[in-house]
């Protein structure tokens, strides 16, 4: 069981430009930046509904965000699941043959414990199991 | 302003698969199978909170997603928005400059009625407006 999608993370190469788009065109709501030096981005934030639309940029080429554009371009990077015990999901995951990149939670944006599933997992799409 | 993530679309290429991978292995809640033959696919629902993760596989490899996994793979096609008004919110980004590739609604799965916005508009990003 999810509780909600958290986020939707989005790898993109300039920062500014997007917000621009994503605020003033689209017309989304906007919840300011946040530097996350953990996982090398700097992060922008779009409220919809219960979830958000997170831009990440990254402040390294050999960050992960740095990688996976040198790879794949920009686009959807992970989507996040809340979850109320992520420990326990963690080990629920793992009884089930599920491979976890994170065996453990660390923090994420806003202080959230986040651990990522392997995406060997689940056919390619990268999920962050997330506990606020 | 948009009222919430309607749902998540993800590109595979075996549903049954994928199905038993989300239901069983992942743990998410499971909402059952739908044929839109309009878009050329079989998908299959898993709510999370207000949102819904829908996978979808092709019925032909010259469908709009047998032709996203000969180019790119399996990942995530799109993010599918709600807004309340739909007429409305296509007039309002064509006013602001937004590319659409549909500039009146068709409908989608469960009857609702459906848009895509341009990705090019968005940085690569394909965006679905959803009007249930």
């Amino acid at each position: 069981m999810f509780e909600k999608v958290d986020h939707i993370g989005i790898a993109v190469r300039d920062l500014e430009k997007m917000v621009r788009i994503f605020r003033d065109s689209l017309g989304f709501e906007y919840n300011g930046e946040e530097e996350v030096p953990e996982q090398k981005v700097r992060t922008a934030f779009f409220p919809a509904g219960e979830s958000k639309i997170e831009l990440l940029q990254t402040t390294d080429p050999d960050g992960p965000i740095g990688r996976f554009i040198a790879k794949k371009g920009e686009g959807v990077h992970h989507i996040a699941l809340s979850v109320s015990d992520i420990e326990a999901k963690i080990r629920e995951l793992k009884e089930k043959g599920i491979e976890m990149i994170d065996e453990k939670p660390r923090y994420g944006a806003g202080g959230a414990k986040i651990a990522f599933i392997h995406p060997q997992s689940t056919g390619g799409v990268l999920i962050e199991l997330c506990q606020h």
